[in-house]
């Protein structure tokens, strides 16, 4: 059945209006954009009095110590508040999480200890009826994964060898595709979903079941994500007509999911192309002017800036902020070979300037060479005058994802709509390379962790030796965490699902089962010490091994050295392989990524010495960084070793953080030097953003 | 490891002291009692003053209309109200399942809109969050039900060919085996579920998940299970010492349950024999006298007369009353020969006199052959007096079973502890003969419900043509039928899940899928006047056949006629091997009853016309019933057609309500004609009791 929306007037036809399909939409109608950035225009009056409202709530904020006001008693859903408005008269978008800007909303399907401690924290207390809904008749997410965990998985998350896992917060890594909303209105979509439902399978096996539940909560989500926009004003019932209603009609999907969900990563997918399409046709019929089309832009953008959630101290220290990566992805390559960028990936960064920079939204640009002369120069421009945007490898992504991917969080990359994620934080590799040294015991706290495998009994350490127990050790590790991620998906799935993100999927959405490595670095040098130099263990009294004594030098990762990049490239590659034994949930894609960005400070803390000489408690190297200091070789070298490693093995992103200043690569708008992008942001303590740690992606 | 509490002194050693093993403690300890009834004491004036009061309250509770009070905002848990007395310093047994005698509890688990009218028509308002609440963040079993049934199986539940489905209230069928809070104590119980929490497999596959989460309820359960007696002033962290904690011990776990759970049938299981040995040696220890503990049994089958839940008027014109099902199973004969029959057996019967008669305790005499005769003519006196005992056959249910087998609801048998059910309700199997003839158009409504399989388009019904299209149409019932059933039990589990019970039950339990048909006699009468009469179809004027003109004679079940009679057991046969095809939840086993006692009324009702002669709307036979006056071939043929269907094939039961008057059958107190058992009662409209309209099972 074919659609014909008077709304779509002006639009190429395509599958697009027999099925809901944006990628084909987008195909048929968008409008490569070659030229430079003199179209641009100037913030209007309305937005620069918005900002300083915005300003002022923030500073207020902050004054107030970090929250303006929480809810302690509504729990937030779709359709939780009534509307909300810094003024209603001058906004040209529209929407809040709850019933006033800079207010957090209360959030404990996830866990109502999380968030009775984030009201707490801020100096709230929560309301002691909801409190005892939720721990006697409701649970959460929280509650059934630490019923489910064993006694192993208890210690491996204290001890620290697993860190950081989704099962006190919501997992997030899920983009719905926003942009549906707009192009097809909600009662098309819902139309969309009661024929998925017709069509599951007819045997009510369990997994049929939880489908058919599931699309059920996905239609009344939609419902709820109707009403919701109609409190607005607005009906969303039908698709929008123009490019104001387009960015309204895709800000209320994503708003849905921020009220329903406190995900890590709340990302907002790849709409810039997508919308530039309305753009173009408000700007040729002569219904917008530019100006008009970039202050809407500008108001959408400041309210991705204002998405807020309560949250606990110790979930910001973990994150180094408060960051809730509504990451946008801009520009990229089509699989037909035209590039992707139109005057609405202008626009996006030009909101850095009209509004200041700021490391919300996560503005990510999918980098391939292809992309037009005029944008790169754009591109470096933005990121000189701001240091807030992101690149990614498009001509490494495009591969396996073709051309409508975007960047969930930091690297997850995913085809909007198809793909989802299972976030699964990391597991230490370094720590487990000790725990391979000692049979399993813990080098700080002397508890046996894994099992009692037989510790390395000499006083030197054999490579042989080492790595033999190092693989077993690592089968028992991928082991647990595994199972660990099946119980936390299994009871996110059950007590916290994402039902309006999910509601803007396919019925048949391809699940990637992320699992993270931390330390990747340290073991490298340590297994290249071990092999290449005299490593003398150093035991306390019971025997465990706590120092090392390196005698000689030894090849060190970082330096384009074949000889240790193969330790790296084979521990990868390992530890995938046996992350892969183990049965996953729901029929999810085992991945992998290297990319602690912030964190290595706080695992190479909780870590003990290691083999390549790095002391006890010294942070680890961020992500697939090499050590600090060791990559000797100059920065091609450096870049050249991390680009050996397997993509195909660490698929879910492998991340560099790299620091350069501008004046080093010569001319300073002259920023590119072969295929390499750079951030060009040194990591000074004073960028709290996401972004400006985030740096170089190293697929390349 | 073996146990040795001091609670224990006496009792004979066996396995029961290394495991949770009720049947090993009762086979190692009871004392079979030959003698009669003269031993049995008068009710005491205490006993007396109390049931007064509550004879009282009975009325103040049908004078207000049927409920005296219930709950609108507590929501029932185990630990939810406070401690709640008739007299508590005449009370030897204590326990009510809210804070005062003859309150209602909320229970909205099942579901929201259930609870909410259950109050509503007894002129109660529910509170409004409560409302919302269960609306909106936490789901109910009723709520996923329907989320998940596809149109099909919502067109066979309105077109009444699949009805009675626990869909809307509580599956029950569930025993725990309270007998293991007397035996055990709570402590060492939980020690036992930690075990088996530890001892799951250990990939974590979502059934493992699944069974640890629940392991994990249950411990909460029982922890829950000791609060609640501790705050009637009892430490059942430990072994009951005497006959009094044992009986009150068992209580507080079978009032847990119905605390928690409001199932349409919450049976008691099989306690008598096991509490005759705490007697017997509190007797010969001098520590009561038979009194003393007769006033205990009184007390505590008081308690059991006084459960209640809240319920609708539809739910209980269902079911005909407002029946609990508090069924418990009495004598038997043990598999090493010796019966079962204790003096506590007769203590329990003699509540009927010392109380007077009452529908609720259920108690249900498991018959043998061997009882020792003194007990049968007790039983058949009890039965004469007050028309109240329940008779299932033993010796049949042994074979299967062995003999720590109870009755849940009235005629399903499960080992205590060992065993659940998954409740079925029942298909409408006169309904589908209907359907086969009409190509699977409804004869009442006139809508096409089944698929649209060829209907008999001849004038006169062709045996081979009608058998061939029932047989399909009976695949495609089994079908619908088992899949709802899977959508139920799923859900039950998720979002209404029996965690005391369950707690009261092995780690590995036997689950049996209960499914149940309606309306055999009239198929099998109907075939049969296909086969052996002529059958004419008489159309409407849409071509559908809405009734039969019959001419000629033909054989009729319940007179021992093969000829008919083959084709009933053909049909069960048929049925079950179409039910068996189908995937069924959890690794359940497919089982069938034939048992509906009451609303074969209502089936009737909503079927039109059959082949058989019975007009549209008239009521069917009770489960295997024959049809009214249709068995003329006097009572013994009439029984032995019942006794040849399978019973391999109707596991979960096969139920014939048999009325006869005692003088038929000789002097007054000799009622025993062979092997077969009657329950003397004639179903009078007077009789609401459920057990009057039992009958005799026909398990002979």
């Amino acid at each position: 059945m074919s659609f014909n929306f008077k709304e779509w007037d002006g639009f190429e036809h395509g599958t697009w209006r027999k099925e809901v399909n944006v990628r084909s939409f987008i195909k048929h109608n968008y409008t490569p954009y070659d030229g430079d950035d003199s179209f641009l225009a100037e913030p209007t009056d309305t937005t620069k009095e918005l900002w300083d409202q915005v300003m002022e709530l923030a500073k207020a904020e902050r004054e107030a110590g970090g929250v303006l006001d929480m809810d302690t008693k509504i729990i937030s859903t779709i359709t939780s508040h009534a509307p909300a408005y810094l003024n209603k008269d001058k906004e040209k978008i529209v929407g809040f999480q709850t019933d006033k800007p800079f207010k957090r909303a209360l959030m404990p399907y996830g866990g109502i200890r999380m968030a009775e401690k984030a009201c707490a924290d801020n100096g709230y207390t929560i309301d002691p009826e909801i409190k005892e809904f939720f721990s006697v008749h409701r649970k959460t997410h929280n509650a059934g994964v630490f019923d489910a965990y064993t006694p192993e998985m208890r210690a491996c998350r204290s001890s620290h060898i697993i860190t950081g896992l989704p099962d006190a917060y919501g997992r997030g890594r899920i983009i719905g595709d926003y942009r549906r909303v707009a192009l097809y209105g909600v009662d098309r979509l819902i139309m969309d979903k009661r024929e998925q439902l017709e069509t599951t399978r007819s045997a009510m096996y369990s997994e049929v079941i939880r489908a058919r539940e599931e699309i059920a909560e996905q239609i009344r989500a939609l419902e709820a994500l109707m009403e919701m926009a109609a409190s607005y004003g607005f009906d969303i019932s039908r698709p929008a007509k123009d490019i104001k209603e387009a960015i309204q009609w895709l800000y209320f999907g994503y708003l849905a999911a921020v009220k329903e969900q406190n995900g890590a990563a709340m990302s907002l997918g790849r709409t810039s192309t997508f919308l530039d399409i309305y753009a173009q046709r408000d700007l040729e019929k002569g219904i917008y002017t530019e100006s008009e089309i970039q202050e809407m832009v500008d108001h959408f953008i400041m309210k991705l800036r204002l998405i807020k959630f309560a949250r606990t101290p110790e979930y910001n220290s973990l994150f180094s902020g408060d960051p809730q990566w509504v990451t946008e992805s801009i520009g990229g390559v089509a699989v037909d070979g035209r590039h992707m960028v139109t005057k609405m990936s202008y626009r996006y960064l030009h909101t850095l300037k009209n509004l200041g920079p700021a490391p919300e939204p996560n503005l990510t640009v999918l980098w391939s060479t292809r992309l037009p002369e005029n944008f790169k120069r754009y591109c470096a421009k933005v990121s000189i005058e701001t240091s807030s945007v992101q690149y990614e490898n498009d001509d490494i992504m495009r591969v396996t994802h073709g051309d409508d991917y975007a960047i969930a969080c930091c690297v997850s990359s995913m085809k909007v709509g198809k793909e989802m994620q299972f976030f699964g934080a990391r597991a230490n590799l370094a720590k487990c390379l000790l725990y391979a040294i000692n049979g399993g015991v813990d080098e700080i706290s002397g508890k046996q962790i894994a099992p009692k495998f037989r510790p390395v009994t000499s006083e030197y350490l054999d490579y042989d030796d080492v790595m033999q127990k190092y693989d077993e050790m690592m089968k028992w590790l991928a082991g647990v965490y595994v199972n660990m991620l099946n119980i936390i998906h299994y009871m996110h799935d059950k007590y916290c699902y994402e039902k309006i993100q999910m509601a803007l999927h396919d019925k048949n959405v391809t699940r990637w089962f992320a699992t993270g490595i931390a330390g990747l670095s340290v073991v490298a040098d340590s297994l290249s010490a071990i092999k290449y130099a005299k490593v003398k263990a150093i035991r306390n009294e019971e025997g465990i091994v706590v120092d090392y004594e390196v005698t000689g030098d030894f090849p060190k990762y970082g330096n384009d050295d074949d000889r240790v990049d193969s330790i790296a490239y084979d521990v990868i590659h390992r530890f995938m392989e046996h992350v892969r034994k183990n049965h996953t949930y729901r029929g999810s894609i085992p991945t992998t990524s290297i990319l602690t960005i912030t964190s290595n400070v706080v695992y190479g803390k909780n870590t003990g010495a290691t083999p390549d000489g790095r002391k006890k408690g010294e942070p680890f190297a961020p992500g697939a960084n090499p050590m600090h200091r060791r990559d000797t070789s100059g920065a091609v070298a450096s870049l050249a070793t991390v680009a050996k490693l397997p993509f195909k093995d660490a698929q879910d992103g492998i991340s560099n953080t790299f620091s350069i200043i501008p004046q080093a690569l010569g001319k300073e708008d002259m920023i590119f030097a072969g295929d390499i992008e750079v951030d060009i942001e040194c990591n000074s303590g004073a960028c709290t953003s996401p972004t400006l740690f985030e740096g170089l992606d190293s697929d390349i």
